[in-house]
């Protein structure tokens, strides 16, 4: 492998993020009412300062690199940046005291990065979200927001160049980006990306910024904070309760909708809005699939939450009635959009909802949202493929000699395109598997929590969900006394859970395959 | 379809299980000491008069068969059979009073004949084990055995001469069991198979019949009925606490030895006896992978019992003490077996285990035994084939160009054969859901037991395992308060649960595929 050029790119992407963290060293040494014992100024400083030496050092080791830049070292670089990212992304949450362990601040970054949301704040002795000062609120968010950007980049312009994924992720031949055929239309595709990633952002910032000054329910940084975290389908938030804690109708469908975006291929968006055709959306098949499994996924859940939800107790004093159906589709709705595009926001604590509907709840989880989105779990499209595959094989045992094909829409998947997907299907299950084993060591948290945090590290949602003993009617207890839920934060656990947590979340954000390229050892061979 | 023709080979069948019971009632009427409240001369007189009745009508239906019997016909035989004797083979418990409701009848019954070994005794209102009288015992002990034989007869020589399953349980051509071909290597495999099967029964039975009159352990009604349902892989015990109430260390690495053989596939071990030798088992790549994954298993947990499990309340007054590491290594032997063939035996309740010692045994549950063998699961063989899958994806993923295929030993497994496989794989799991997703409604259980039971279900295990709530060290409580663990009972649970428990049962035993011919419009038409 071409390690001198890696390092060269790599300082390109490094001292990015370091000027990032300087614009926020500029905004903490304005910023006014920092709580005491946090000091956002020292750690920007730390975190801008770091960056730049490294990213010096880089260019200096990939100085004189030649330009062979293959598949290889493009999934290298993908996998070093989230890696280098995460713990450049921790100094300032460290250096400035907000978090108090450097394992929880690399969790913290790392979770953010990958659009996870998962939170160490205000558990494991950390102080709270609400406790923290603005700025590194915003660097939370803004973590997310460059994590989602990265994201989408990745899958739909830098992979499919280097051939390592086509329309199915699944294409194999080995294509150079230094090849120029392929420049332009990168540019070009980058550049559009771009321009839809920083318009949604926009558009939905202006809208809470307006809304929170009109109702005065919230503040310009809440806004900001929760565009950016939105968009990315991240999770982070600014208030301990989530969005839950507005209470504003108007806010939650606000925010499903920009969640729901958030889900759907950049890709597909772009050709779209280029076409001006919203029915052009329609027409494609893993868009319409999405649509309509949220659509069930929320009238089910509403239906199994009239039916079965009762009146319970959500956050501190606040009751939920489940008798109102209003009240079920609103949660549910929100709900299912939050965990099915893997943001993790959450406005009502689902842990007390009836058990069906936390399968359901699950089931979203490991689905996921589309291809090429900022979302993560499997992909709608490989599901899609899998029921096909289920109709298929029940075909293929009732008719034998029958010589149909497995088809989406009217093309033919082919079988090296299904193995693949199986692969990494087996693959993912593997790992929620280990990670569940690990996760069973710990005494604060009960089997079902060990399978959910696996699962949900893997998607990048953040929140998991615990089993729940009911003391007496409406009112439950959680059988672990660590609460994992839409509410809760991880900094409770062990340092090796959350380390493989953090392993996980890049795992599930890169699709497996692209980080476990770094631990080949044909990869350091040459 | 030839429903007449079906009529006819079903016939046979009754009259044939008719007869098993018919025998019974003799035995019950010699029967001495017959508790109060039970009568089993009224169960088996009510059930073989039935089944005679039913055996004349569907004889009186085929008489005049033409004799066209195909793929679509020996498939719906099979499903129909697995029906029929779950019904004809409820009469007895029901009509005796063994059981006090219907539903539970057929439950137990179906539990029996697809191996699985759930029971419904001791719970719902039903007499403990302990409480029924020998001919009853001798009838449930019977029903594992007839359906370990059915299930062997079925997948190593009935489904590939229909060409339903080959090697790989999955080749395609139809042809007709009619076939003159065919038979008489059927008749001498079915022959061996016959052989083998009951020989093996007897040796176990007239050991535990010794073994059992040296020590004073257990009576010859303990010693045979458990030889049947070794075998078998079932699971139905004579005694309240299973294995574990005889306290003996002979019994139960006997009872090791015997699970583990029924766990094997049969054809392997009458092809292994034929060349009489014991290195061919070695050589066949399925039996090398069960054999280590069960010694890696057994293993496994017991150091995670060793460092986690300490001391704990097994049953009623037994305590268990885990710091000792040999007994760590007994209980973990016999439930890793007992679970991984899907028998259910137990010898200790393992829900008090450490979480990280069920995860491994809920991957036991669902892996289970080898193709060709009395036990459940999804099969050995198919595993050994998705692990190549997942390397072969790494592989490729790494070197794209490569030209690998994927292979188990040297044989090329084909495209069509893994993606009918995973049809399966994405069929089994779907199935789980449902079951899951059917079985959170029940207020008895919790989430995790919801996933279980399904598992265990699809898997002809039989227990399943709960939450537990731990109230002091090493003493435990279910988080549901109904107990679905090796000592628990499934009376407790709603109908609609266990009908759809019967359901899962028949469709895990013949692979899903098989009995879904029956639902499908195209097996009605003609």
């Amino acid at each position: 492998m071409n390690l001198a050029q890696v390092a060269r790119v790599l300082s390109g992407f490094v001292l990015f993020f370091s000027l990032l963290q300087a614009s926020l060293l500029v905004i903490a040494c304005m910023e006014e009412n920092v709580p005491p014992g946090i000091e956002p100024v020292t750690g920007f400083a730390w975190g801008a300062g770091t960056g730049l030496a490294i990213a010096v050092t880089l260019w200096l080791i990939g100085r004189t690199a030649s330009a062979d830049f293959f598949r290889r070292e493009g999934l290298a670089v993908v996998g070093a940046a989230w890696l280098v990212a995460g713990v450049l992304g921790a100094i300032p949450f460290y250096a400035s005291g907000a978090i108090i362990s450097s394992c929880d601040a690399i969790f913290e970054a790392i979770s953010g990065l990958t659009t996870t949301g998962a939170t160490t704040l205000g558990s494991g002795g950390n102080p709270t979200i609400e406790e923290q000062p603005s700025s590194i609120l915003l660097w939370r968010a803004m973590t997310q927001w460059i994590g989602g950007l990265g994201v989408i980049f990745v899958f739909i312009v830098l992979l499919p160049a280097m051939g390592v994924t086509g329309k199915n992720l699944l294409a194999s031949e080995q294509v150079g980006v230094a090849n120029d055929d392929l420049r332009p239309s990168m540019r070009l595709q980058a550049r559009s990306l771009f321009r839809l990633y920083v318009g949604a952002t926009a558009v939905l910032g202006v809208f809470l910024w307006i809304w929170g000054k009109a109702t005065g329910s919230h503040t310009a940084i809440d806004a900001i904070c929760h565009a950016f975290s939105t968009l990315a389908t991240g999770g982070f938030s600014t208030k301990n309760y989530s969005i839950g804690q507005f209470e504003s109708v108007v806010v939650e469908v606000v925010t499903i909708f920009f969640m729901f975006v958030g889900g759907t291929s950049f890709a597909l968006l772009i050709s779209a809005m280029r076409k001006r055709s919203a029915t052009s959306l329609w027409k494609n098949p893993e868009f319409r699939a999405y649509a309509l499994l949220t659509l069930t996924l929320v009238l089910a859940v509403s239906l199994i939450l009239r039916i079965g939800g009762g009146e319970v107790l959500d956050h501190a004093t606040v009751h939920r009635n489940y008798d109102d159906f209003g009240r079920c589709l609103r949660d549910a709705a929100f709900q299912v959009v939050s965990l099915l595009t893997s943001t993790g926001f959450g406005t009502a604590d689902y842990q007390n909802w009836p058990k069906a509907a936390l399968i359901l709840l699950m089931f979203a989880m490991f689905v996921g949202g589309c291809s090429g989105s900022t979302a993560g779990g499997f992909k709608i499209v490989r599901m899609l493929v899998f029921v096909r595959v289920i109709t298929f094989t029940i075909r293929r045992f009732i008719r034998p000699k029958s010589v149909e094909k497995i088809k989406v829409d009217d093309d033919v998947v082919p079988n090296s395109v299904i193995s693949a997907m199986v692969g990494l299907f087996l693959l993912w299950l593997l790992v929620i598997f280990v990670g569940a084993i690990i996760y069973s060591f710990e005494r604060g948290i009960d089997l079902t929590s060990a399978f959910v945090i696996s699962l949900s590290m893997c998607s990048c949602t953040g929140p998991a969900m615990a089993e729940v003993f009911e003391v007496s009617p409406g009112e439950f207890t959680l059988v672990g006394p660590v609460n994992v839920g839409p509410y809760g934060a991880f900094g409770d656990l062990h340092a090796y859970s959350k380390l493989f947590m953090s392993f996980e979340m890049i795992l599930g954000r890169l699709e497996i395959l692209a980080p476990l390229v770094l631990f080949a050892p044909t990869t350091w061979r040459r």
